[in-house]
Parts: structure tokens; sequence; C-alpha cells
């Protein structure tokens, strides 16, 4: 009769791969159906449940229980499998090909002095005392280790890029240092990509893929997964980004990850466009609606990631800085101001202007778009809708009664820090019957008080409406070309030339964090904490590395060692 | 010297056209410097402080109360234009095209009685008990008017759709039924591009540059701003969605829109999808992977909007329906189950196919994807990222250790309606040395357990690796091949693959509301409440329209309105 049998163990630690092979062993003796080897979580026994191997007596098991579950044909059999646990794990004592296996981080170091690096795959509670020991002892971390807390990432990041260290990671699943493949890695050929990427298989998929083309990888840097959210502010990218800008193998670079807070987003654009290399930014599921802005080409998928990586890494483009003429701006004026009368044009300028300029106020909300405090005073660069609700009561649309926005331009004209101006000019039935009659004097007038004061002020206007329309485009068009405007049809080419112009005015002050170059160029070699084989797999590839016979404090005994950390 | 007056009215109603053309009149007048005539509101107020224009006793002026403002050289001449403003309210009987104005919309429709349609566009506050009517009398609704509450839109838009009725708006800015140009309005060619938009610029946008490339319009819907947030769900652009499918005139259909709540994106896709046109989607800001599914093409800006469907319009593509063989697929079978080893390949797997499939769950975020309620047990269509942190306590990464997997797909292979597994095959160093030895049979198994319960499933892998890595990448191809696996190497394809052959296996209800499509076929006539020159541009363009001579219950005067209302 069918049997299941079911040993919980308590309190004791076990490596997981060690556990993998017990449940494999158990499986592979004589009549037994199916085993199950887990520490007693919720989703553990979730899962064990499913394959009926779950009895009530591990139902309240926890956590940190072991759960040993057999099912075997007869009750003895299963009982049989139980009474060899213990053989087995005496057994296991896992064969290293070194002779002799080191207990702490300090003594590696002391057999291998060269070992810059320290992989960390402990289990989650044990990775950040881990990681921190290593960067005591002044060495960069792959930290593999997954279920670390942010406060722990942060604050082990915090300390890191103080000392001039990396952490990639927590959750770093990959990452390829002078063509050695670290945790999970592929085989990739050498090349001039250059790749930072807060997504492990983000990273796997594209290095692959690269190979597949026929290119190759210079350096592939891994942040962990949540290195580009708000609360972590992308140390390990900025660090990352910097590296290889001034890696003088990379000549592309690929940044990867999943959508970031917006703010980081917009900084991380902005460090992008000055590191004076091609850069391919595919932020999954970040909607960019720009394919490029001068050296920085945005992708939505993997694939479209890869073929630009490598398209852009066998035919480099010259990174020709935009040269537009900027006499006659004052040092002082940095800013774009958006007066629209279209809420929709608004708001696509707002999709375009924020991946070019930083800091970008609006009374519209979009993400990563600061609420304006005062909607008739501008702060910053700012883009404002004057169609919104607030503005419209008693009073008619600005695409008839225009008003307002004829006050703000000259308003704007006055502030000496604004250097453009962006509006639409919308046409049709039911609107304004000559808008560009009154406009056109505001902006020579606009112009002339700028002037007047030692300034230019840039006025680009986007004009909507057909030749068919009551006002006559072309008669608007001329009107306010004599003004002195810039005018556009397309509404995507008047925001972005606008907002290029006005962020060419500002000093590119792009903060990357210093690193040392030494950290690619110094060869490979590492101390292993964790999961035996990435120590095998660096080896296999030519990498020095020790790997640490690592036990966690007090054999795993919670109790013990908190009441051990009191006693301190 | 100069002087600046300011005189406060309490509780009257005055059009916005007349306020307009008071504060122009006022700074005509002699030695008048400026002027300011706006209702008390916050912004308002703020504005004439701007302007120099605002003195302490106007800031404390309520929304409701008229703030008439005049700056002169002199006092005299101030309050001489102060004592103007009744001769000139009086004078100011707007002089309209009509012999008699009625005061009613019951009137105006018993001099206009082919008029299907109402324009609303008086103050905000009014503007529901006007559309209210309108219905009553079982007029479709054009709503300019902003500043209406969510809840009002809402009720009026359910009661317009149990009618057949459309309301368009509230803040509805334009609209183009068989070539007229309702509110605010280009004149567009007419042609066979039909458009949807939540958007009134945008709308205005796309139909002028439409027309500037030589193509035309057939009609444009409005549905205000606000149709698509979860709230209102849609219900306007669902009924123009339907009225452009029926209508023979439209070829290609562009629908626009800010981004909607992401319940309401996906289910506009899939309508989009059964619409048998060719649709071009542009919701602003919403990250759409691929470039297209069937006839449903993604732009994420209004000038690749227009060009796309441009495009389309002058070369009609064959709505060719997919055509998978599907052979073999119980009635029952419906969902894709993903098990995914590599976070990233999972996570962008999601955003391919929530364009795909409806109702997706997953343990992992995304906007639109549901979460998983228990992740050992699939729903629907089902994500799952085995490697995700609940996973992993006491367990190695799915990489290495295929457990859990392995009894997953059996488990799927079991489940009734499961059509189609979709997985992720990773290799490199340190992943497991041979991860198909273990999958190619329980694909197998899995497909013959299928098979033996009278169904098929089928199972796509994505394969990430190089020709050099350790595993082989030919190797593992092969023994996956062998299993009766689909194989891709890039991720794009595998989702998509997989997606769109369980999407065809859906039959497709896609629940558009019912609408009559005389409303795009008799001649177009009007009734206009609010703005009148919006109905001079009716009968510019040769379209009916009668103007209502429209004044707020007791003259605006709220007290007087609520003592009433409780009255009744």
């Amino acid at each position: 009769m069918e049997s299941i049998q079911i040993e919980i163990r308590t309190g004791a630690y076990y490596d997981s791969i060690v556990l993998m092979q017990l449940q494999q062993e158990l499986a592979s003796l004589p009549q037994i159906l199916d085993s199950g080897v887990v520490m007693g979580t919720p989703t553990n026994k979730e899962l064990l449940a499913q394959s009926g191997l779950l009895l009530k007596q591990a139902e309240n098991a926890k956590g940190d229980d072991l759960i040993i579950a057999v099912k075997a044909s007869s009750e003895e059999s299963a009982k049989h499998a139980l009474s060899q646990v213990d053989n087995f794990l005496n057994r296991k004592r896992s064969v290293s090909g070194q002779d002799y296996s080191p207990k702490s981080i300090e003594t590696a170091i002391s057999m291998l002095p060269s070992a810059q690096w320290v992989l960390v795959s402990v289990p989650g509670k044990h990775a950040a005392d881990v990681s921190r020991e290593a960067l005591r002892f002044h060495r960069h971390v792959f930290l593999y280790s997954d279920n670390v807390t942010l406060e722990e990432e942060k604050s082990l990041k915090e300390e890191a890029i103080q000392k001039g260290l990396l952490v990639m990671g927590p959750d770093c699943g990959t990452a390829i240092i002078q063509g050695i493949g670290l945790g999970f890695a592929n085989k990739i050929r050498k090349g001039n990509i250059g790749v930072v990427a807060a997504s492990g298989t983000g990273l796997q998929t594209i290095t692959s893929r690269i190979h597949q083309k026929g290119a190759g990888i210079s350096h592939a840097i891994g942040t962990g997964g949540r290195d580009l959210s708000e609360e972590i502010g992308a140390i390990t990218a900025r660090q990352g980004l910097s590296l290889l800008q001034k890696d003088p193998q990379t000549q592309v670079i690929v940044f990867i990850s999943k959508p970031p807070g917006a703010k980081v987003a917009q900084s991380l654009i902005h460090i992008a466009k000055n590191l004076g290399k091609p850069v391919v930014i595919n932020f999954l599921g970040y909607p960019c609606p720009t394919s490029s802005i001068e050296n920085v080409y945005f992708t939505n998928t993997l694939e479209k990631t890869v073929q630009k990586a490598v398209e852009l890494s066998q035919n480099l483009p010259k990174t020709t800085a935009c040269s537009y003429d900027l006499k006659g701006f004052h040092p002082e004026q940095k800013y774009l101001r958006g007066l629209f009368s279209g809420g929709t044009l608004g708001y696509e300028a707002l999709f375009f202007l924020r991946d070019y300029l930083p800091c970008i106020s609006s009374n519209m909300s979009i993400p990563g778009i600061q609420s304006l405090k005062q909607v008739s005073v501008s702060q910053g660069h700012t883009v404002i809708d004057l169609g919104a609700d607030e503005f419209m009561v008693g009073r008619l649309h600005p695409m008839i009664n225009q008003d307002t926005r004829l006050r703000r331009i000259l308003q704007e004209a006055r502030d000496p820090e604004c250097a453009m101006l962006l509006l639409d000019v919308v046409l049709g039935y039911g609107a304004h019957n000559d808008p560009a009659s009154e406009l056109a004097p505001a902006i020579v007038q606009a112009k002339e008080l700028a002037k007047s004061n030692g300034r230019r002020l840039d006025v680009v206007a986007m004009l909507i409406g057909t030749d068919e329309d009551p006002q006559s485009l072309q008669k608007q068009e001329k009107q306010l070309l004599s003004s002195g405007a810039v005018v556009f049809k397309s509404s995507e080419e008047a925001s972005c030339y606008a907002a290029s112009l006005t962020a060419s005015l500002s000093k590119k002050e792009i903060g990357l964090p210093a690193m040392n170059l030494e950290i690619l160029n110094t060869p490979f070699a590492a101390i292993n904490v964790g999961i035996q084989s990435f120590s095998d797999s660096l080896i296999a590839q030519n990498a020095a590395s020790i790997h640490l016979d690592w036990k966690p404090p007090c054999s795993g005994n919670e109790r013990l060692k908190n009441l051990l950390k009191k006693m301190k």
C-alpha cells in the first residue's frame, strides 16, 4: 500500500545544492515513487501539497524547518528511505577541486590576495553580513543571493560607492567581466559592446543574441533588479556606466532594466546623453516616444535592443554634438516655457521634453513631471495647458480668447532665465478667426523686450490646420514667420527642436561616480561564498577562484545567533 | 496719476463671450491702460495679480463673483470706464442670424425637428442638466463644457448608451460628422479614415495632418478626455468604434487617447483586433512593445499615427485572419501558461501577451496583469516567474534545479483548459549542465498525457545561449525539437507566436454596443446651447443649426436656484 512519510528537522542549515541532491537520492531508492525536500515556507508547502506530499504533520512547519517527504509503494520502503537521510548528509561533503577550503573571507584573501571579487550566494538572511565583510576587505561584491531587504541593499551600496567598490546585486544572477562569466553567464565573443543590466536573463539574452549575430561584448555589469528604484537611485548602474565610459574597449553601451522610477529614468537618460558613446536604452515598459536623442537610442524589446546595438557596433556613428547657433543667449537663460492651448499637444510635448530636459513642471500630470506650484508663475522648465479646467471658469477656451496667453508670453519674456517659448496655434471652425494677428505682435514685443535686456528669446510654434480652414494656414504661417517665430507643422518636430536647442544651453554636469578602471583591467580572481558550482565555473573559464567552506553563524541556529549578537 | 478701479458683481450670470468682449471694450476706452474681466476663482485672481490688476477689495471675491478691473492713467478715466459697463452689457444682446431664438430645447426641436444633435457649451455646473434634457428628447449630445464631474459624466453616458445615443464629452472640443466640424474643427477632405479620439487637439492635429498628406476623413468622433478611465469604461469610445466598424465609408480606423486605465486598454485592444478593419492605436504614453498585432498597429506620437494611417488608407492591407492549424485542440482548451526560469524573460513576455490575451494572471507585477491568487495553481492565462523570491527559500534557482518546473509542466498538462505552454531555456556557465535532457522527456510526457485525454498541448520554448556555451546550443535545440516543442531563439518571436496561436483559440466575443448607423447617414442638423459661434460655424458649413437663447435657471442666482430645487 502506498505510503507517505515525513520528517521535519528544525533549526539546522543545509546548503540548497545538498537539499536538491538529497531529494534526487531519495527518489532513486527502490520503491520510492516521489520525494520532496524543502524548507517549510508557505510557497514550498503549497508546492508539496500540489505533488501530494504534504501531510497534516508538516502543515505547521516554519520557514526555518526542513521538510523531508517520501512517497513509496510501501510504508516500509518509505521509512527505510528516511532512515538513509543522515547517511547521505554525512557522505555529502561536496567534493571541491581545492586541497583546502578556507573558513573565512580573511583566510581566503590571504590564499588569493589578487582576488578583487567576492561572489556571495549564501541564503538571503546571511547575504548582507557576508557582503559587508567583503567590503571591509575592500573587495567588489557579486551578490547573487535574493531575499535581501531593500534597506540592506541601500546600506551596502552606500558603503561601496564611498570606497569606489561595486556591489552587483542583490539578486544579481549574471555578469561578464573581462570575458569571465559570473553566476549564470553565457560564453560570449569579446567585442566592443558593453552592457549595464538591472536584469539577469535580460543580460543573458542580449549577450547571447549579440554573439549569435556575430558581434561581441567588452564587459556586462549586473546591478540587481532593484538598483534603479527611487530608493536605491541606481548607484550600481551609475558606477557601471562610469566604468564603461572610461573603458577603451567599449564603443557601444547597452543599458537595460525593468522600468525605473520616473525621476531615476530621467537622470539616467541625462547621463547617457553625456557619455560620449552611443547608448541603447531599453527600460522594458517605459514609453519613449522618440526613437533616439543625439547618441541615445531607445528600444522596447530585447530583440530590438540587440539589433540596434549590433548595428551601431558595426557602424559606429560619429558623435557629432548638436550644433545650434546659440549666439545672443545670456548665460542665465536656461529654460523652456511651453504655453499650450491644446491639452493633448501639451501632453505629447511633455513626453518628448522629459527625455531631453530635467525637472520639468506642469499643470498636467505625467510620471516624472513635477506639479506646478502656482499656475501663474513658471518654475524652471514649464509646460502649461491653458485650456485646463482651472483656467476655464467664466473664460472662453484659449483657442478663442488668447488674452491669458498673450499676457503670459510677455511675462515669460521678462524672466531672465527663460530662453525658449513653445506654442501651439490651432486653427479651424470655432477657433479665433485670426490667431496669428494677435500672437505675432506679442512675439515681436517679447523678443524686443528680451533683446533690450541683453537676451535672446526663441519662439517655436506648432501650427495645426489645413489650407481650407477659415483662417488660412498659409496666412497664419506667414504672420508667425514674420514675427521671428520658427514654425513647424509637425508637433513632434516642434517639440524636439525646441527641447534639443534648450538642452544645449545647459552645462553638462553629469555627476558620474568616480571609478577606477583597474577593476576591468587586472586579471579576474574571486572568492566564492555559497553555491560551489559558481566557483567551479570560474575555474572552468581559467579564472582564479577560491571556494569558501561557509557555514552560517551558530550552524544556522537563529535563536543562538541572536543571543550571541545581543551579548556582543 | 495711474489708478486701478475694481467693481465686483455678485450672483449674476454672464456669457463668457460677453465677458471677453466687455474686457476688450473697456481696454479700448480712452486713457485705459489695461483691463480684466473674470470670475473670482483662485486661478483667475492669481492671473489678475500677475497683471497688476488685483486690489485688496477683490481678494475675497468668490468663484461666482464677477470681477471687473480697469487700470487707467487717471482715477477719473478708470471710474468713467466702469460707469460704461452697464451700457455695454445692455447693448450686448449678441446679434444672431436667427429671426427668433427659442428659449428651450423643446421649442428648438419643434423648430428644427431633424436636429439629431444638441451641442452643449454652457458653464460646467449647468452642463449636465442641459445634456440630460437633450437625452430626454432622444438627441445625441456634443458636450463641449468642462468642469463637469465624473459622476455626472458616468450617469449621462449610462443613460445615453441605453437609448443608443452618443454623449461626446464632457470637455469634448471637437468632432467631424459627415464632414461637418463640431466645436473646434478643421476643414478636412472627405476620405476613408475614421477617427475615435479621447483628445481634442489630438483629433485636430491628426485630421489636419491627414489632410495635408492628401488623405481624408470619414467621421471623427470625440469622446471627452475621461472616457477611457476605469470609471467610465470607454462607453463613448466603444460606441464610436461600433459606428466606424459598420460605416462603409470608413476603411481605416485611428484611435487616440491619453493613456487609458490598464484594463480598459486591454479590452479596447481586444475590440480593435476584432473590428475587421485596420486600426491604428496611439494611447499616448502607453508602452506597446509590438508595432502591430494582426490588424492593429501601435504608434506613440501623433505624427507617426498620421503616417501609419495614411499609408494604410492608400494601400489597404488584406485582412487575412491568422491561420494556424488548430486541429486537435478541444473546445475547452483556451489558456496559455508561461513557466519562466528567467524573471526578465517572463516580464517581457507579459508585455507582449497582454496585448494579445485578456485577463492574464502572474506573480510578477505589471499594470493590467492580475495578481495570481496561489502561485501553485494557474488561473486562466498565467505567467509564472519560478525564480521569484517566494520560490527561492532553501531552493536553487530554476536554472539549476528544474524540479518545480518539471512538476508544473505535468500539472498544466492535466488541466483541461490549458492549450499552450511557454518556456524559457537559459544556458550558460552556472546553469544546469543539460536542461533539455530533463525538459524534453517532461514535454513528451505532458503532450502524451493531453493526447490520451483527447487534447492537444503545444509547447513553445525560447532558447537562450550560444554555440560556445558548455551545454551546446545545438544539442539543446535538437533535444527540445525532438520532444515536439516549437523552438525560437528570439524571445519576442516566441512570445508573439505562442500568444497569437492561443488568441486564435478563443471565440471572438467583442461586445460592441449596438449603434444605429442613421446618425452618420442623415443630414447633419443641431441645436446649439452655449457659445454662439459654434452655431455660426455650423451654418457656415451649410449645416442646419438653431441657437438657443439660453439663460441659467434663476439668472444664475445659485441660492435662489437651490431654494427652488428644494421646494420641488
